[in-house]
This record gives structure tokens, C-alpha cells and sequence, in this order.
């Protein structure tokens, strides 16, 4: 008699954290907690903000643990840089003050359980390719939400780099001196095919402030504008996956996250430009597609972090 | 009692054929021999063509293995892309109408040995990478000469991508709306970052066609338009060493090739543009470091395909 094999998956957003019951490919209980750690980190020194972290995650887990007790191992998508030596959360943009500290190794401790934490763009990569029938050797994910992370799967395992920072694709410089990045550059990718990015790219064109679903709904419309700004996404990300298409050569590329949704706006203009910054040999050789799998594929990908 | 093992490294140039008998890390005997295989791809219909490259390279080894009877393998660096699948040549720029051949699985057949065929650009990586005391997780060559070849050595193999063409950093986009490149594209790094970029430089700036070695002399000699020459090949390698450090994280880029005994010449634009280009997190955690190798890489990393 085979046994069913459960993980816990874990997404650590920037307001809640998301605990799943991992069975074979199936979350089979999806369980959230309030968890406002941006806040948390704002509000307290370093020290104490890691202990309320720690804290809560532990709470959330304990309770998920004491209803699922045969739980084999807990994964976790964390939003920051984990260092692929020592597995601790090196530092993170969205959390200021959390550096280098053993979410892994301290959650491990004191559940008793196998822990591991790995960056969620990488987590959600890995999840995607562990839902994909067919693996490629290697594949790339992009997620595309406020800003545009990445993963890439190799061999069958997440490739964090050696600092943990690979696939930095959101900050990509597709346009030399264009528009002004948070992280000081100009012309990262995320400024023009992120949410924020097409909000800008409609803002400069209209004076209109709307939401990035808003100008979608409006480029369908027939909002020419509108369409533009979904245009010049797509275009950027050609760039992009131009340069990644040289460097990897990647089987595949999977388009993720909230932004996904408006691919059809998109695809034309970043298959043209894809198709015009390769070199012959490889135009046709990656495959561009957009997942499906909603929002389970961090949950699924950090629960295999411990398999 | 220990043996000493003995394995063949092969260099496919574009006019010679080079042998090197590697024991350990070094290349204890090397023998060179005439193989102007471009001509041969130009003169003959690629049957014959083919025929006669399997001819002149299985009569090198067979007098190589003849003189050095317990080789135990035989490797060789490739002027093409090769099916990370079959092992197979699917084709070589540079040498046109060669396409799917077995030159591994034929030479392996008629010499009654291992033989394996990479890239050349990655088997100079690989190279490099067996010769560094310390070896990082991940390792990114740069090949400077006429063109601009590349190779990532990840986990300590050779990483060829899903279709044998990663690290076409030669053709990686730095200057949009640039120099037309060989592939068709415009602005490729290797027309500003290899020797014909340099020269190209020279030549707009002043109208003077000069080799790159000459220019190199004038620009020590105080020359600015030479100087300038190897700023832009030093910021070109910049923007696209930042591409790299941004998608691979890698611990070290080393550069090699001819052209980086200009090394000096280039450095300070290299490191600026780079530092510029990284987001913060990224700064100074990718080495980059000049090559001191010589023309060896290539043999050893040949060698060592077959360990």
C-alpha cells in the first residue's frame, strides 16, 4: 500500500500568506492568513519586525500542521533574494530591514519539519514547470504583475543563481535613457510591460490615470491609446526575451501572473519584435506560451521545494 | 599503482586542426595540421564537403592515437551548434552546407573510441572553468576575437541550451538601431566589442583601416580616436555583461580571445557601463576577470568532454 505523500506550500505575499495542502499536483486545501508584513516592517525595528514574521508564519504553519499531521515538508516563495549556500533570506526589496536571516532553518526548528525558502518568482517558475506534461530541459517564467520577475527551471531544478539573483528580467534596460526605474535605471523592462508600466505608457499619451485591467478593457474597446500601451509591453518584452533566447536558449517561455491575462492584447507586438531581434538560427526555436495554471503554481512549485 | 590517463582535445579552426594529448591539466604534446575546411565548404557540394572534413580529421587522430596508443577519449571543440539531443552538428556559420552530420557517432565508429563534439565557444568555457582552482557554480566565458563567442558552465558541465545555441552573446542587441550586423540584426555586440568592431570604430572616426593589434598600439601611444575605438568595445561588453549578470547571476565572467589582450584598453568603459547598468543589489558581485590561459582553454575543455 502506497502512501499519499503531503506538502505544504507557501506564497508570503505582501498581505496575506498563503498556505496550501500539496497532494501529488493538486493543492488540495488552500488555507490564508492575514500577514501585513510590509507594514510590520515599517512600523519596527529590523529585529523586532523578524520576530512578529517569524511569528505569524509559525502560527499559520502550526495551525495547517495540527489538521494535516502526516505533512512531509513545508516550502516557501518568499519575496526576496535567498542565498543558495546557506538558504537564508539574504534581503528583500519589499520587506527593508529583513537581512540575513534563517527563515528556513528557524521555522525547521521549531515545527519539527523539513523547511526550505526559495524566491517566489523562482518558486512559481518551478511549480509551473512541475505542472507542464512535457518538460523541456530548461524553461523561462516570466511573471508579469506590478513589476515583471522571473525564473528559470534547468535540468529540473530552480536556478537561483549564485547570489540568488538571477533572472532579474524586470530590470532588463530594453529602452536606453527611458523611463526612470525604482531601482535608479532608466529604461528597465518593468517601467513599460508591467501593470505600472502600461498605466505610465497610458497616462503619457491620455493624461488618464486608470488601472491596467481599465486600459485593457479599453484597448478591446477599440481605444487605440489603449492599445499602445499594451503594444509597447509586448514589444519590450520581445527585447527581453530576445536577450534571454541568446544567452539560454530555452524550450520554452511561460507568461505568468496578474498581467498574463491581457496577452492578446500583447502578443502580436512582442512576437514581431521577438522574431526581429533573433538571429535566423534561433527565430521558432522558444516556445512562447501563456500558463494557465491561476495562481497555484507558487503554491504548487514551493511545495516541491522539499521533494 | 595509479594510471595516467590520457585523453585527445581537438581545436577546429578555420584553416588548421589542432591536437592537444592532455594528461591532468596539461597539454603534454600539440600537434597542428593542415584543414582549411572553409575552403573545402566552398569548393565542394556538402556531401564531398563532408566526406572530406571525417577524412582529414579521422587521419589527424588516427596518427595522434598511433603515436599515443592508450588515449582514452577524444573531444572536440566545433565551430557550430551541436544537438544537446544527439550530439550532431546541425550546422556551422562558418561552415555552410555542413548540416546534421554525425561527427562524434562517425569519428567514434572508425577510431574504436568515446568521442564527443561541443561547441567551440563552449569548450573553451569549459576549459577555463576546469583550469580555475576554485570553481564557482556558475561561470560565464567571453570569447573576444573576430567575433564574439560565449559559453556558460553551470554545476560544472557545460550548459549548450535546449537547441545547442545558448550564449550567442555576439549577437546580443547593444545599440538599437546600430551597426548592421552579419545575422541581419543591427547593433550586435560584436560589431562593436570583437576585432571588426574595433576596426570599424577606427575607421569611422578617422578613415583609416587598421588591425586591431595596430590600433591597440595607438591608443597606448595616446591616440584618443583609438582609444575610443576601446572605450565602445569596453561599454558594449558593459551593457551586455549587465544583460547576463541580471538573467544568470554568475559568480565570474571571464574574458578571453585575442582581443582581450587589449584588456587594459577597455576595462575602465567595461567596469563603468556595467556598474551603471546593474541594479544596486547586483553591483560588484560578478568578477571579471581577464583570461590568462592563452590559446590552451580550448584543448583542455575538448579533453575533458569525454571524462
Amino acid at each position: 500500500m502506497s502512501t499519499i505523500i503531503e506538502r505544504l506550500g507557501v506564497d508570503i505575499g505582501g498581505t496575506n500568506l498563503r498556505v496550501g495542502v500539496v497532494r501529488g499536483l493538486e493543492v488540495v486545501h488552500e488555507l490564508r492568513f492575514p500577514a501585513d508584513f510590509s507594514s510590520i516592517c515599517k512600523q519596527h525595528a529590523p529585529a523586532t519586525a523578524w520576530q512578529e514574521i517569524l511569528r505569524i508564519t509559525l502560527s499559520a504553519l502550526q495551525q495547517v500542521v495540527a489538521e494535516y499531521p502526516r505533512v512531509a515538508g513545508v516550502g516557501i516563495g518568499f519575496p526576496g533574494f535567498i542565498s543558495p549556500e546557506s538558504g537564508r533570506v539574504v534581503q528583500s526589496p519589499n520587506l527593508p530591514g529583513l537581512r540575513d536571516v534563517d527563515l528556513a532553518g528557524e521555522l525547521s526548528d521549531l515545527l519539527g519539519l523539513p523547511v526550505k525558502v526559495e524566491n517566489d518568482a523562482l518558486v512559481a517558475a518551478f511549480g509551473e514547470y512541475m505542472l507542464l506534461a512535457e518538460k523541456p530541459r530548461s524553461m523561462v517564467y516570466l511573471g508579469l504583475g506590478t513589476g515583471v520577475g522571473g525564473g528559470l527551471i534547468h535540468g529540473g531544478q530552480p536556478y537561483p543563481g549564485d547570489h540568488g539573483m538571477a533572472m532579474e528580467v524586470g530590470h532588463i534596460i530594453v529602452t536606453p535613457h527611458g523611463r526612470k526605474c525604482g531601482c535608479g535605471n532608466l529604461g528597465c523592462l518593468e517601467q513599460y510591460a508591467a501593470a505600472t508600466g502600461v498605466i505610465a505608457s497610458y497616462a503619457e499619451a491620455t493624461g488618464e490615470q486608470l488601472l491596467a485591467h481599465e486600459i485593457a478593457a479599453r484597448a478591446k474597446a477599440g481605444d487605440s491609446h489603449a492599445q499602445a500601451a499594451y503594444d509597447l509591453a509586448g514589444s519590450t518584452l520581445g527585447i527581453a526575451i530576445a536577450h534571454l533566447a541568446k544567452t539560454l536558449d530555452p524550450a520554452l517561455v511561460l507568461i505568468g501572473g496578474g498581467m498574463s491575462q491581457a496577452w492578446p492584447l500583447m502578443q502580436k507586438a512582442l512576437k514581431d519584435q521577438l522574431h526581429q531581434d533573433l538571429i535566423p538560427v534561433l527565430r521558432d526555436k522558444t516556445q512562447i506560451v501563456v500558463s494557465g495554471s491561476g495562481d497555484q503554481a507558487g503554491i504548487i512549485g514551493a511545495a516541491y521545494l522539499t521533494a
